[in-house]
């Protein structure tokens, strides 16, 4: 619990200063400004009082207890004062100071060192090299930061690594008049942690809805378990930059090299019910409606309009979200068709047109409020000179202050001629947007926020499977970092329940002709050496040998050309009339492994139709895995060609991820291509790779 | 030339009225409110005096030439005004007055009717049900619209299908203190069209920028020629809206104009270099840079800041757009490495840091605009208060007053502090964003449209074809709507240099026997009936028929299935190891026909990896359409495949093109599959559609 970082009873400012420039001096300036609910003491051997507030030489020598220290002195004076305020009992120490760890070796040194320090004590350090934190709450009103966006009371709480993002966030809340609860810019993360903050917030009753800004997950498993839990009771809205191509980690093969940092990121805001923005102000705009609407039970709404052009873009950004247009109940229908003018539209959008006044515009809401058929609500207004705008606005508050189901606002108007009217609105609780598109936005994240919550929660069922053998298989190679042979790769899968193609491995030409004898040609000759990684491209597998002589041509060449490698060969019946299909697991760093999922060939490669969730796998997840590739219907059958099986492909799925998961040794597995047939007739492996690594 | 609409010299009003909420009342006001430079003539037989303005009871009782009229009387009555109005030798009639073409029948038989009338006098009707025009320019100010939002100079000119969506676009520039140029929301576009008005912008040298909301083009043709001119000079901004299906039925019902496809409007744009917007805020936003801002020569930016995470965010949107990030010159490094505190990260993005005054940030704006590497810079700069940020704003706007590049800054700061920081930098041109992601795409937009004017003209290049053989096998079919047998469209796509595999007709089994001898194995056997549309679905084609056996087996079986139809049936070779593309071509109502590509099959029908544009076919153009679908890789020889011949390819879609353009009677033309192979090996249409139609 951060009670001591977010509910201080004190706070002592360390490098306290009368330089009205200094962090120091700006940070007591906010604390009075925002009227801080305890004492406030100012650290600083040279001086006798700043701002009216009695200074002392060390925190030490203050006459209370002190909850929290700000410290903005020298990077390397740190860790003294930092001694003194661990002796002192202080429980939290934000540093703004710079230069630690994002200065290189001899700062992270120190970095680590302060840490040493305040845990001695069992202080916490908030930082370094951070802005620092806000609660709003009236009982504490805490503005312990350096910034300048004046605070007030509201449920939107804030975290975000990069102190500019966060007070772009703070900004445009400040600039609409809506408050927010807590903030925090943490800086290094030294110590104290996003997902901690993240917790404290899902735990903290008034606040309502958390917006996040990433830039690397410090702790990717905390994160996704602290979010799984918090995503349950209250939205968790996320910008994550660093998008573009960066840490890529250059592993052999493909589910490797497909793995960003950036789609771990995706999969954990999948699997925990994160919602994802890819711009700021998309973002603020859904907290906002987030803040003050209730979720909406279905994708069924409706637009009101009293002109024409912007419901329409309201339809194209709503439909293109997943939305849907409600069809109008019979009743609703009439009771519009009786209340509005002869030239208005009762469909969806109803465009209730411009002449309406508050008995029409209002009686329209009124009505759709009403119908189970619908909902939320869109309300699109411009203010038209020859109208009683604000009687409509008054109407709108009224009920929108009393309404059970979301409505979202589009205001078209100027504020000098119309503020009132916006004013009016929002007061009633109903966000004002200035834009169809924003609008519909805001309200398609709260529709989706509603289906996660109604997700079941993911049932696991263990598939049986003969872990034992696996066992076996898998110790044979501990500590090592290596490919298997293909044979100990078949095994594996097939104790897993996931059957690989008929394949014999010989080592020579007579055996190869014995074991074709008990094989249905045509058959496909591969190579089997560990040093020939992308057998395909080298020459390694050759498809179509109708009969024995084609094989044996087959083999001699291949035997030639890879001479050097002493090599194996394996030798399979070929499979027709099956889709092909790739799936593969890639273990995490302190995270469960990654599975994926596409159909094979160019659809993985040029087209990067792949899907990525993390294991473990519901069937449901699993299901969505299949469901959410593009090429979805080439499986269902596209083009009259046969279905594959997509139960036992999803089944298939949720037995690589057990594999993945029951061992940590697997590094990666590549099952490519696997062969899925019509319903009944089962899937075969055709190739697999497999490494494990040293876990030490 | 529309002068007489947006320079009018005099304005009467029909319908003009004492009852301030009255739309007559309302123009008097705005046109007064702005300061109209032109007498103001209020129709009214019933009032002496409207607004100090003495009242006659027709335009012919006018003692004085009027250029434009604005109506807004009932329906019914506009015709007899109308007369009057074109006796008395007005120009432009603005009917404001809706219950026209919108409302059904009898509406659009008086909408034709009073565009009847007013070409009988040489007059012209801007409307019905339209909102009117404005004219900032300070020797004509015109607001001859009775919307809102106050008028002042600026260089946008705005033309919207919609009103509300014409009055969001304004507001927006209102809301930031930016003026505009002329506007117009031209309603029911029965006479004065968006491309006239389009065309005028065009011409007017104090346009530097157009904004378009579109929701059906009512003459895409024309829109086409005119864009394409207008573009060369300047660049055009189009939202267009109706994207989804609901969307267009939403217009559908709104303006009661028909279903227009969305690939049309794009392959237009595409081809006139118009740039299209999904937001009108991302419209505006670019608007608003392309006022005050030169077009950057090359998409190599500069990204400074003095806080880390909004350049984070700047660098991901910048990226994504295809945009990229200079390397700045040793030159430019050393400069800003003597300039900059320690801290500071002399990269790209260059971080000033937060302490940077206006020496250090003015300084390395100043370097940066030196360094031949940069053609275009976002500034990001948060207010620290602890740093002099009015001075800043200063350099900033001094800086940018001369600069040559284009400059686009994003300011983060609280109005009421600071709002001299975004005041003085907007004063000097630079336009100034709330958010990274908004100063990113609008600058991106900028960069787009740099290289659409630097497109070379497409060169049109007649290819050498059989166009009399053509002639003659299309004018068998003169008058009828209907597919062609195959034979004829081979034929065809052979005289226009598209080769068709070798293939041979036949009625018999006997036939067949004989001339399959002639052919290599393996065939392919298909169905030759009208009947038969899709004959893979049907069981109308088999492949892999390898010997004569499999041939006559195949031909039974197809004859007994297809017998009702009394078909032929053809034969051809095999093709292997080609690409299979797609190739298509559908003619145009009043425009030029529209060519398509795609790789054939699921890349076409499920993943909808698709091209279009417009004939003609410039060399350019067609390769632009095979490097666009994403699946291109596979026609470079993904995975190790023998690369396609894209440059023939590019050809054969020149030759479609041709081919389509050529014969207006052709109305689709499906060639499906082509296989294409290596340089050298030419391609071969392996099988075709072709659908006339009668142009009666």
């Amino acid at each position: 619990m951060l009670d001591g970082l977010f509910k201080p009873r004190s706070v002592a400012i360390i490098g306290a200063s009368n330089n009205p420039l200094s962090i120091g001096h700006i940070v007591i300036q906010n604390l009075v400004d925002h009227n801080f609910q305890g004492p406030i003491y100012p650290i600083n051997p040279k001086s006798k009082y700043i701002k009216s507030f009695k200074t002392y030489a060390a925190v030490s020598e203050v006459p209370d207890e002190v909850d929290l220290v700000n410290i903005s002195i020298k990077n390397t004076l740190v860790p003294t004062v930092l001694e003194d305020c661990g002796k002192a009992g202080v429980k939290y120490a934000i540093v703004h100071t710079a230069g630690f760890k994002e200065v290189g070796e001899e700062g992270l040194k120190l970095e680590k060192h302060i840490v040493e320090i305040a845990h001695k004590y069992g202080m916490r350090i908030y930082g370094p090299n951070s802005q620092g934190i806000q609660n709003s709450d009236p009982a504490v009103s805490v503005y312990a930061n350096f910034t300048f966006v004046p605070m007030r009371p509201g449920n939107i709480s804030i975290v975000a690594q990069s102190g500019g993002v966060g007070e772009t966030l703070k900004l445009h809340l400040h600039r609409i008049g809506m408050g927010m609860r807590m903030y925090a810019s943490f800086g290094n993360e030294a110590d104290v942690s996003m997902n901690e903050i993240i917790d404290y917030y899902g735990q903290d009753d008034d606040t309502k809805v958390i917006m996040v800004h990433i830039e690397t997950l410090k702790d990717p498993a905390g994160f996704l378990e602290v979010a799984s839990r918090v995503t349950k009771k209250k939205p968790i809205l996320v910008v994550k930059t660093g998008r573009t191509k960066e840490g890529v980690k250059a592993v052999a093969s493909h589910t490797g090299s497909l793995i960003e940092q950036d789609t771990l990121a995706d999969a954990i805001f999948e699997k925990s019910g994160v919602l994802r923005f890819y711009s700021q102000q998309d973002m603020i705009e859904a907290a906002i409606a987030f803040s003050t609407q209730p979720v909406p039970q279905s994708e069924n709404i409706v637009i009101v309009t009293n002109t024409g052009g912007p419901a329409i873009i309201a339809v194209d950004e709503c439909i293109s979200k997943g939305l849907k247009l409600a069809q109008l109940s019979p009743e609703t229908g009439k009771a519009l068709g009786e209340l509005l003018f002869s030239e208005a539209i009762v469909s969806n959008p109803v465009d209730v047109i411009a002449t309406a006044g508050a008995k029409e515009y209002g009686g329209t809401v009124e009505a759709l409020l009403k119908d189970p058929n619908i909902d939320s609500l869109i309300l699109n207004f411009v203010t038209p000179p020859f109208v009683d705008c604000e009687a409509v606005a008054c109407k709108l508050a009224e009920i929108g202050a009393a309404a059970q189901k979301p409505i979202i606002c589009i205001i078209l108007t100027i504020e000098e001629r119309w503020g009132e009217v916006i004013r009016l609105v929002r007061q009633s609780g109903i966000p004002v947007y200035d834009f169809a598109e924003s609008a519909s936005k805001a309200l398609a994240a709260m529709i989706k926020y509603g289906q996660i919550q109604k997700r079941p929660t993911p049932e696991l069922k263990e598939l049986p499977c003969d872990k034992k053998k696996a066992e076996g298989i898998i110790s044979r190679y501990s500590g090592q970092d290596r490919f298997l042979p293909q044979a100990d790769v078949f095994e594996l899968l097939n104790a897993y329940g996931l059957p690989a193609v008929k394949t014999v491995r010989v080592e020579t030409k007579d055996e190869l002709k014995k074991e074709a004898q008990k094989l249905n040609y045509p058959l496909v000759l591969k190579i089997d050496a560990e040093e020939v990684v992308h057998k395909s491209d080298a020459g390694g597998v050759v498809l179509n040998l109708k009969d024995e002589t084609d094989l044996l041509a087959a083999f001699d060449n291949m035997a030639n050309t890879f001479k050097k490698y002493k090599p194996a060969f394996v030798v399979q019946e070929q499979l027709v009339e099956g889709k092909e299909i790739i799936m593969g697991a890639k273990a995490g760093e302190g995270i469960s492994p990654m599975i994926m999922f596409g159909l094979g060939g160019v659809f993985v490669e040029t087209l990067k139709d792949v899907q990525f969730r993390l294991a473990p796998l519901s069937q449901a997840e699993a299901n969505d895995m299949i469901q959410s590739i593009k090429g979805y219907p080439i499986l269902q059958g596209a083009r009259g060609e046969k279905p594959a099986d997509t139960d036992l492909t999803a089944e298939m799925l949720m037995r690589l991820s057990q594999l993945a998961s029951d061992f940590p040794e697997i590094d990666e597995m590549d099952l490519n291509p696997v062969f899925v047939f019509e319903k009944g007739n089962g899937a075969r492996v055709v190739d697999a790779r497999l490494k494990v690594r040293n876990l030490g």
